[in-house]
């Protein structure tokens, strides 16, 4: 039964996940859905993210917790618009969660909806939200050994992004080990060694993101 | 459905849970559920905690990760009996895993049993594994705002464990949000701020466990 019930929600929230997709696309909306463990950096990833491709597009965020407005908060004090979602408990969003979100948000394309999924290396991964992109943030101080602990959710990734490059010195994190294990999972994905804190590296993943987004932003 | 599915899922781990506690008290182990972010230093943590406790005391670990078995081998590297659960992408530990885990650790009391959860602030902490103690750990590279963002599994904690506080100076920390939101929500947890790194107040939380652990082991 437990098995049954999952394979049924999954399939619904697919179905919901297309209607999604098609509803971005007509408005000309890229979204990049966000994950990454607690404490990984993906508000701050997202804010450095706003200034640079805030400046050509429209750019608005959808945050996720458990608890709490802090991210909302964060983002909305940078004059960027943003939704909190609750989850209350749960560990991931659904694509049903989105549609409603997007419209109190009030933007218009063309440009990028970040959606900033919750803190959680596992749950996220099983559920489309039908985005264009999703890109899995990992961190420096969190350990090299990531991929092959939690090899799922990098392998649907479309980026890598290892944030707080800063720390390394600090630390000890094999980057070998840790390119390693996300090809072994995920052959081609590029995987971007980044700062939000020095902003390393931050203008490099923009123009790639604009350029694997064309197809949602220029027509 | 899906309400009472997870009702009854809970209801019948709490059964296999109260069979673990009388499991463990009857061999004489205090058992720890050890909860935190992925990278929060769990394994290290636990690795410098056996140096002080395993002296005096049967000290062993089951290690639960999604795939591979790094931490337990890590465990292992340094003598300690060990047994790895791999939940194949199961966010949490369940009661029902524990005894055959235990089993083929062949440890026995009075002394420590380790248990390493899944890395996830949410799922495992509705799951009672028949613990003595649940510790969470957080570290200062994930920032300050995590009980704010994650109070479920902060609110269940018999000690919160700040680690590696040696990477203060580097980071942006706010120690006063941290534990105020931490008693917001559970109001005498003991905080401990330590690093596994230098082994800064390892000792101090030590001797904390194992006094309030007399129940388990010394009988």
């Amino acid at each position: 039964v437990k098995i049954e019930i999952r394979k049924s929600i999954l399939r619904s929230n697919d179905e919901k996940a297309q209607k999604n997709a098609r509803l971005f696309e007509s408005e000309k909306l890229a979204v990049i859905n966000v994950m990454g463990s607690p404490g990984a950096g993906k508000t701050s990833f997202i804010l450095k993210l706003a200034k640079v491709l805030g400046k050509k597009y429209t750019f608005g965020v959808i945050e996720a917790d458990v608890a709490s407005r802090i991210d909302a908060d964060k983002i909305s004090s940078a004059g960027i618009p943003v939704f909190q979602i609750n989850t209350d408990g749960g560990c991931h969003l659904e694509a049903s969660m989105i549609p409603s979100a997007l419209k109190k948000l009030e933007i218009k394309g063309p440009g990028f909806l970040l959606i900033e999924n919750i803190g959680n290396l596992i749950c996220p991964s099983e559920f489309d939200l039908g985005e264009a992109l999703r890109i899995v943030i990992s961190s420096v101080p969190e350990g090299h050994d990531k991929p092959a602990k939690y090899p799922g959710i990098f392998s649907s990734a479309d980026a890598v992004i290892l944030n707080k490059i800063d720390l390394l010195p600090y630390l000890d994190f094999d980057r070998e080990f840790f390119v390693n294990s996300i090809k072994a999972v995920n052959d081609e994905v590029p995987v971007f060694e980044v700062s939000s804190k020095t902003g390393r590296s931050i203008r490099l993943f923009s123009s790639w993101v604009e350029k694997i987004s064309k197809k949602w932003i220029e027509r």
